[in-house]
């Protein structure tokens, strides 16, 4: 703690990621990145990429990717926002539509960061208590709120929910922004990307980090209706002009273009999914229905911590949550059908 | 106005960055790029990139960058901060080291994004009239106050501050935060960076933009004592854990290391500035004393939102902010010897 910080720095409690270590090579099925290579169209890409126009900045309205994912998603440009990961993305979302009079509403079991953006923007919330079997309780989110921010599906359970449910608690909160975080919707829920035209509402917050396989050049985007996304510009113009580099927003472009090798790929994922979801159980493992690239799973005896643990040793980092309600529980991220071997072998070495 | 917009939202005055048309070619001497290429280092790494690795995230901390980093600048790592360009940078300093209940200071004349950022931020703040020839009056700065922030060299005069005029700010300040933002500092003034271990309330802010060539990546960086270094991590992380890509990383890394080069750059550019400043005089403009890589003029008869009109039909782009005091002004950033010969050209029309 140091004098010169300011009331806010004093009182944060910063997200920590999953961690990457550099001890050693391991099986990384931690961070829910995805095992195939982005796009080929990428490497062309980087290799004819006119070095000299780095010293220019970028568009800081990044029109052409605007224009790219919104022919992609059969919107118009107005209706996209872009921005620096979607956490940056969620982070201007919690600024422009939330407010410090007003109780927001996530899951208790949810991504660790919404607690940290409201804390860090001074918005009050309520965590909705997922019901036993980590499902969301829809009706708990009709009553009166500030703002409602949603994965679908989950994180970390990998539940989804499903267009209709996501269309009730839209129609109950007209007059709150509704966030559906769609970071993992591609590995099989149903996007809500339909909606947007009919309730204006609603914003879609979703990222190439995952199924496109471009966690390392941070980008992520936000769909809904032209007043919210200039919500967000707002925000983003008000602390960085231009929050996506030049290579970045090539590389992005090119890869949304090339749907057939992003779709082999979520399918592959899904496959391998459902063969280790199978194999677990025989294991005796409990393992929640995901919809995501990544399964939740807790086993009868063992405790999670102490596979988490023995895993480490040997070799294969998953992501162990120290929380309530979910401290023997972990989440395992669908590498390739080769990692998910490996992983299998040392689980049945542990158990 | 959206009714789904924050309280935070609606009030909000965003930044307008220097225009980037796309209706023809320009000789662009308005958002103060480098006229000349990367470090020819940058090129090889975007030829022999690893596409592959853009599955897995960056090293959230950035070690390497900031490894290098600390090595240029004769500091140790935890001395050193890194974002997404040096706005965020200055975005996530006003957070992490200003109050809501004090009263900052910064130029009335100066980055006309200090304001925006006290507005989204809800920090008050104060502007010190800049002395009629636009010098900064140290003295006004030793009054009470919650933080300092002062570019070095000031935009958009260009004007620099001699490094025991600092050292007389900082030394009276040693309870608040003093931010020497030095985005231009390498084109012809001091760096405060020698003072680092003896005040610990200086944080230097610095950007690749600029001297190095690197616009388009956006890569900015904090240097003070590691307290402030922590305060700025702990607000990071908690918007953002990935503000730097893999391909901007290893770019930024390698130009860092290639000193020679940039050294070369700026030089060739204090020339370019030493001759244009002088064709000007000769032609009636009043030229502020510049250690930028632009120049900040007036001429004596002829308005210079007329000379900006003029010169953009020619297909030149200045900057002319059309602010009280500065109404007459135009900043020209510093190009090519070619550029700056055909803008003196145009100008010689012109007038």
């Amino acid at each position: 703690m140091s004098k010169y910080w300011s009331e806010l720095t004093k009182k944060l409690d910063p997200y920590v990621p999953g961690e990457q270590p550099k001890d050693k090579k391991y099986v990384k099925l931690n961070t829910n990145e995805n095992p195939y290579p982005p796009s080929p169209n990428v490497e062309n890409i980087l290799k004819g990429f006119q070095v000299d126009s780095l010293k220019l900045y970028p568009d800081p309205n990044a029109d052409l990717l605007k224009d790219t994912l919104a022919k992609n998603y059969g919107v118009e440009k107005d209706n996209v926002f872009v921005g620096n990961g979607s956490d940056e993305v969620l982070a201007f979302a919690f600024m422009a539509f939330f407010n410090k009079n007003s109780r927001i509403l996530f899951p208790d079991i949810s991504y660790s960061f919404y607690p940290v953006y409201a804390n860090i923007f001074d918005i009050p919330y309520e965590t909705v208590k997922l019901k036993e079997d980590f499902t969301i309780p829809v009706k708990e989110f009709l009553k009166n709120n500030g703002g409602i921010v949603i994965p679908n599906p989950n994180a970390p359970t990998g539940i989804a929910l499903t267009i209709e449910e996501i269309e009730e608690i839209l129609k109950k909160n007209i007059n709150t922004v509704v966030i559906i975080d769609e970071a993992y919707v591609d590995f099989g829920a149903e996007s809500a990307v339909k909606l947007i035209s009919k309730y204006e509402n609603l914003l879609i917050i979703q990222t190439l980090s995952k199924s496109r396989s471009l966690a390392g050049i941070r980008v992520g985007y936000a769909l809904g209706n032209k007043d919210l996304i200039e919500g967000l510009e707002r925000v983003k113009n008000s602390i960085n002009s231009y929050t996506i580099d030049r290579v970045s927003l090539m590389v992005a472009i090119e890869s949304v273009k090339d749907n057939d090798y992003f779709e082999e790929n979520c399918k592959k994922i899904i496959d391998t999914r459902t063969k280790v979801v199978s194999q677990l159980r025989k294991m005796e493992f409990e393992v929640c229905e995901s919809s995501a690239n990544f399964i939740f799973i807790s086993h009868k005896t063992i405790k999670a911590e102490l596979i988490f643990s023995r895993l480490k040793e040997e070799g294969v980092l998953v992501r162990f949550f120290n929380k309530e309600r979910i401290d023997n529980f972990l989440r395992v991220t669908i590498g390739s059908p080769e990692e998910m071997e490996i992983f299998i072998e040392k689980i049945k070495t542990i158990i």
